[in-house]
């Protein structure tokens, strides 16, 4: 069995430090130079747009043990229009799931994917090609299986969730606080990025969430040797079914796990069914895949955000059981 | 003397968690609906851009020792286009001040400002009023005294720095991946968080870079019962003298750090002056101010990140100790 991720021992660390990876020099010209203002009763000063400018970057941060008790780390790629606060605490104030794999003895590496976070993004329409997409509340209380479309309300005693929900519903403003704008169409430089955080490691367990899951179960299959095993939570998307290689270096084990409520949200019941046709094709190639329907196993109430519900602990546990027995590790 | 922040003993940490501080509700209307495509091989999905979103809060990592050796905290403000990142490792790989601030036994809190790094950012014209604004790598290598502004080159071996340039330059791309987009003009949404952080801690000590120096200095002057002591390395910005509060709590002591080559850069030289001007005035009302020169004192070579240049470990002990003797704080 894998060490409890519920210790309250002192973590003990070798190194904290970020990194980045990927980015290039990108010029631009021919714009129009302005004059603004800075600092505090500072002068105005001419800013030249013109110039050169890194794009492409992803930050990661490493939390890295003293002594780890496992042979790979875990890397954790966050959802869509997220960034790496995903993993380090609750809204409602309880341990993330980085302290509590930091405490299962697990090197972590919690990325900002490209575009997001400490990342950065870059000027558009001069380097994206389109405008950003800044997420509602409204739409994140339908889309993230909170409650009803029409549940939502800007005040928070008068939304309606659904009956039985994990979700620590009275802090959905202040996870709100935590989404971040994204942009549509950027999955091939967000997804070079990955790549090259997993051949900088050699070999990494992949936990991803949402659209990360979608990247973690796409990456595995691009870089197999550098992904020992992949973990993706309530991905939302995965390559199609007939892209699961069957020549070269073989899958590494899959586990892909599934919250409560996704018959109430159409667009859940079509991400699930791709998802699940992707699972089938791995198996059916010889790969054990470990699928984890929550509310089948009798976790009811999940939303779209397990490792931020009232029962994130008692979902890491399933995680780390279900990774340890996919790879059957010996324990340290 | 306060504890060496070389030490290569674990860190032992009770706690490593995020939280968002500040931050309300804005909702907009009447904005069209998009047609958009998000996930892997997804469907078209409408957008609707109308509703509540989330903003002026900020991001904040905690790093909390299992037996701390201070009395109080530090809170670290980057400066502007950066990010908490700017804090956890420099650009060719060494530790950060962040490390370092963890070895020497204090209670970490790193923060990312307002609009920027885990932060997010709010949709403008509708929330912002201003667009964006995004630093070239030409600009940087003026402004944070790099070397001369004709000194820049797209091409690393080709770049003039200035002679006896402590930072890593051939990792000026490396620290060019970490800069984000600002606003001008947001001075009182960045400065209201952090005054909300301030009130949450109880009592800090607050060092800020550049940018984050200014704000530092006036979050002093607005909440002094809140600060410990104040450090402001290079800051761009300052109070006016006629500000320093003569009535009330009196401010607590002041470091101000300097690199080298501001003479080269003539806004450097203005905000030196602003800032001079208002620590002569603190001192005058009978507050310990440390003005640190550090070509003055014999350490020559410094740019602007002096966080990140290659003697960045003494720059530190240098900080260290005066933060000690301005506080003349038992030790442990």
């Amino acid at each position: 069995m894998p060490p409890s991720p519920l210790s309250s021992a002192p973590l003990r660390l070798r190194r904290i430090h970020g990194f980045f990876v990927n980015g290039g020099l990108r010029s631009l010209h021919g714009l129009p130079v302005e004059q603004r203002r800075f600092a505090q009763n500072g002068p105005l000063r001419a800013v030249d747009p013109n110039g050169d400018y890194v794009t492409g970057q992803m930050y990661v941060q490493a939390y890295l043990q003293a002594e780890p008790s496992h042979d790979v780390p875990i890397v954790l790629w966050h959802g869509g229009g997220m960034t790496g606060a995903n993993w380090d605490a609750t809204p409602d104030g309880r341990p993330g799931w980085l302290e509590l794999l930091l405490h299962a003895g697990f090197d972590v590496y919690v990325c900002d994917a490209v575009e997001r976070g400490r990342s950065g993004w870059s000027r558009w329409p001069e380097i994206y090609e389109s405008a950003p997409l800044h997420r509602t509340l409204n739409e994140g209380w339908d889309m993230f299986r909170l409650g009803p479309a029409d549940g939502y309300h800007s005040t928070a005693a008068r939304r309606r969730a659904h009956a039985g929900q994990q979700f620590p519903q009275e802090a959905f403003d202040t996870f709100a606080a935590q989404w971040v704008p994204r942009w549509a169409g950027h999955e091939e430089i967000t997804l070079a990025a990955y790549g090259a955080l997993l051949q900088r490691l050699g070999r990494s367990i992949v936990v991803g969430h949402s659209q990360g899951g979608g990247f973690a179960l796409e990456a595995t299959r691009r870089w197999p040797q550098h992904v020992a095993a992949v973990a993706a939570i309530e991905p939302s998307g995965a390559p199609l079914p007939q892209q699961v290689p069957s020549v070269g270096q073989p899958l590494p084990p899959h586990l892909c796990m599934w919250g409560d409520f996704l018959s109430a949200h159409p667009i859940w019941v079509r991400y699930r069914e791709a998802v699940d046709a992707y699972c089938a094709a791995v198996r059916a190639s010889g790969v054990a895949v470990d699928l984890c329907d929550l509310p089948a196993e009798g976790v009811r109430g999940n939303s779209h955000f397990p490792m931020l519900d009232r029962n994130s602990d008692v979902v890491a546990d399933r995680l780390l059981r279900g990774l340890h027995s996919l790879r059957q590790e010996p324990v340290r």
